[in-house]
């Protein structure tokens, strides 16, 4: 059975709090409600973790070396300058699909600059929660 | 019933083809036959048509007012300076999602640009001919 | 008696549809109409054409050479990008005028650059559809 | 009946002598008196100024409160740098257009850049001393 | 026998009469003549087009593919911004030589950056007619 | 008994009307009654001006020379261009706090850069007119 | 009684050993006694942090939501790239003030641009410790 | 006899107190007075104006019109963003040198740069008073 | 005896999996073996710290303060965005040398640019594990 | 009989050893003698030159005057930055052609600028030794 | 005895000949024998020495230490790339003063730029020759 | 037995005299004296070289094919811009180590840049004459 690992980075556990007009009502439960669901009719398991600090996000994607088949990660601000992060993901070379909640292109200027997509197998962006499980459903079938 | 308009842009026509380490080997119509395929799984209705000169696409966009649901363009090269097909999205005003077979964040830098993004629901990249199903899950979502 | 041919670019077809808090409510043959009616009053014989494809466009520039007194044009979009408009209209060497219903000043910065305009005589911008009347009125008088 | 300012800005006192092959061989005073009568014929009032100073253009501008219906300024040189004199138009909220005599897009590259004209209700520019009465075409007509 | 095609590109129809002191006075035929005399001497034969829409061109390359042993292609204003043609002559991997008339380094600055020519075998710029002869004289020796 | 200058620069005499909703209702009478009644708090003596022009905040900054022990600044749009207004602040060697009703940094882009800030002690932003008694209270601290 | 947050970033535990040129020679505990004092006869309530994680601060930073009316934060070196403290911010709806103890005008170039200050209330530059005095009264006062 | 037009910009009536390690000590009337002598001996009529205000040098420059055969200019600060003062000089067409008592070209960046130069016959920088001395014996010359 | 602290940056734990065409195929392990095998031979005392966070990173700095005579810090990605790593070697005033395996000037564009080197004693940068060797030998002999 | 220049940059007396891959196998000699042979054909008169230093090649173009008919230049590294050999060739106005053997305009993005393309007639790039060969042809014809 | 050295640029002994209408129709022997003749009357000792090769005018430039007491540098094209001029001229620390016999501020772009400037004592442009009488002038008054 | 290049660029002859804060006090013959030293005892034969001209040193770098083992070059200002020098070290295929005795990161910007860094082995800066000392022991070990 596939094993994947959902990586949410800063502020992300304010969801449904934060800017609803952007990032939607529901909470980050809600969404991990729905990641789960979705995991249990693709059989595959799914790990959900969020983390307000860099070195906690780094440290978790180096545990993913051998634990999992995949990650899919949502960087939140970090998608803009961790360097480190990028080449943690570099660096364990499992298929990794970047997630954004909101179209990172028609925002302020400095959000549509990733860092850390180059290293990613793909980028989901402005789907909504939906970009978590068409990254979960591309996953899968890899 | 939905009906989405898929639109593929420019030398997508040579799929299969052209640069098969990046793009895959399938052709456009082994594409198109699993767009088509998901689609009667999803009960949406799916045109599909690809055209190399951006007067057409301007034109079918322009069609697409009235008649579709939602829109899946795969702009190719008019990602990058394309500020009429730009336009013409954002004046119909029915919800479009841009997709790239390919990352076009890891490969040359004029690449990384897309001028039509700030104008659509989201953006796929990345994740090969799955993005366009993964797009019509979405839009058959909404 | 003189003979004026006005170009409108790509999209303009769906004025009075397309964001009318910037455009305005009128269609574009509301606007052909007016200046129709001007030209009448000027004494000037006007044709007006609206191609949403580069190439048209550029073709139907080349025809004005030894048709024509004078040029309006609307490029749109192609304002920002397109040289080989700019490059048809240096060639025919006929009085040129670019408008634009827009201030394309106090939009989305691309838009505040225009390819097109050094080599016209001069430009209007956010006058609405008076510009085109205004240009009629300037060229009539050359 | 409408009341008009048409302000004119620094150096163009010289208009007529300074490099004629650019800025025609009329002198404001010729301007200033084709203008009047376009305004008798249009049936509005107009009063002319003209200032080598940004403060007194500023503190002519500020006057315009409540007392004038329409501004045409001509800034010459402080289009490019004069945000103090975009403050005072964007302050008094009075339709305001932007007229230059020659084509400020063909010419050395900061006159392409103007600060004034994201403030103003549009801009003519490169049509002569028919910029002004265009300009007082489309304020007497609003 | 090797089979060449030449593609002009936008405007090249009205060679001769346009800017003569940049690009020469004879026409495109003229030149073409030249082209056809010169390649019977190498013994290739040579197919030549003229087409100001991007679309045309890029639909004429993808024709190459298998028909053609090389290119020459004048792309003209679309030069400085067509990644769909750059993208076409990349996908059909027949060798390209791009040839502009002019030297495009000494005229305005948007003329000297290409981004057609990292996908060419070369470039020639600035020889005049020979050279499209020197480029023929490269194809038939490869 | 310290002496501080308050100088506030174009635009400033307008305070009230323009912009309500970024610069607050009061008028410039309103917040110099403010400073005025704090000074008396604090046992200053404070002077206040308004000039639209550049040249006349300059001179009022030299006669700060050996006058005054402290200057109090609002720049306006002579912030981001006023090399002048710069270099009078640097010669005349007075401790001098630039402050700015609205919050420069969250407005037009060209508002967040000062050409004043790097010759003055510090520099208050955001704080409606409390910027200025908060200034002041610095200045008397010193 | 109001209830204020103040956070001190990265290195200012240091504060009165590192450049006391430039910060000045009272450490961290001095100021924070300075703040307290102020406090109390502002009569509001203040609670002080310092972090050298960025982790950290965005999670202090959380738990201001509901408890805190506001917050004073010196992000010193985060200043310049932090977008999650940024996110941190706009996410809690706090009004918060931005404070430095040196003018970052003044000193190497990236320290002039704060990321943080567009979802800032506003910023308090090169007064010292003031700084915070200062911010404190602003925030009593809202 | 010769007449020669000296004119100083903004600030350099501080001359003398104003920065002595980069500017000297001597004031502006040392200055003057040294000029004045040298003009003697070359037999030519100087005048002397200092202005702190961009609109006062712009109308002195006019007056130089059939007036003067030459003007000595120290912009100051106006150097570095006064393209009125540049137009002024461009449009009277008398031979115009631009003189800096530091040398504009070690100091801040944006020193550096001078938008008056291009319409000057030469420049002088960093040669102190001789600057002005000699560019009187360059126009005495001419 | 000198006592050096030796700091490994984000990542720098994986070395040995981890890329190791640009790496090597030695792990931290042996290059921490090596580094203590030399600190021997050179009579000084090594310590050695391997941290994925930055938080971590800076404290241990802090620490360094009066404890150790010299830091040898190998920041990885931090190397490229974290001005708080730099404040702190600034802050403690201990001589630092900044050391990368790889070469980071012949890599991804971002790699070329050190915001910790400024405040460095000085770099090495393409000499593999020998750099860490070279930096003890220099910091020794100080 | 015509007399023709031709001029090898630095480090192109490697030619044939250094990155065959790039530049081809054969030797700076191998070239020279099938520029040799076919000047023979063409009936000019040849002569070559490698220099490793810009001194040399810059007195050896300015022996060209008045001795020579045209001129081939391969400058290589000194491309991107001479602007003393750009003076050289602009100065002695010769026809020049500059000649690169491996396309400058898909490798480091540095030698996509060429400082001495703008002065001279035109520049081939890419042809590998045919472009000496062609450049030849092209000044015989002249 | 004062003792001056004169060092002349790459391709200064063209002067003359090159480009008269920018640089005059005097020879550079010409030049010379006006700067020997001034030298005579200031009575101090000039010698001239013109240089092709930057390694020799860094020679050149070492030789001054303790030989002479100024230097007067026209570095031509060398001006604007290089720094071991520049670096010579710094490390000798003699009175320099940069010469250019045109205005480098209205020519080329790239001539705007002087690299030596910043390690001079000043520089003179667009005065002709008269700019090296005017800086030995200076020099000897020193 | 192995064999070492060392090779010092422009200006270098004048160390010790030149700017000692920066550079040290020692002399190139001190150096030169150290790097012997050390060759002997790493029981390598090392030749010294000191160049102020580009030519000079790029041949002498091309005779380091099939004679050296390994280069040591500090190209002193021309690290910035030579291209020429880089093509020279990339085209011979030798271990290159570039050194700098001072931190080229904490100076003028234009020094943080090298050119030639991309094609060496690494790089050493700032450590002073120890950087030759420790390049020489890492090209031993090799």
């Amino acid at each position: 059975m596939k094993k994947i690992m959902v990586l949410h980075g800063p502020n992300l556990n304010l969801l449904g709090f934060r800017k609803p007009h952007i990032y939607g009502k529901e909470t980050l439960q809600d969404i991990n409600g729905e990641i789960l669901e979705k995991s249990s009719k693709l059989k595959v398991r799914v790990e959900i973790f969020q983390f307000n600090s860099e070195g906690q996000l780094i440290e978790q994607i180096h545990k993913a070396h051998n634990m999992y088949d995949g990650i899919i990660i949502n960087p939140a601000a970090f998608t803009h300058y961790s360097y480190a992060i990028r080449d943690a993901i570099e660096a364990i070379e499992i298929p990794t699909i970047e997630v954004h909640l909101s179209n990172i292109y028609n925002r302020e200027c400095f959000r549509a600059k990733s860092v850390i997509s180059p290293v990613c197998l793909g980028q989901i962006s402005g789907l909504g929660k939906e970009g978590y499980i068409l990254a979960l459903e591309k996953l899968a079938s890899l």
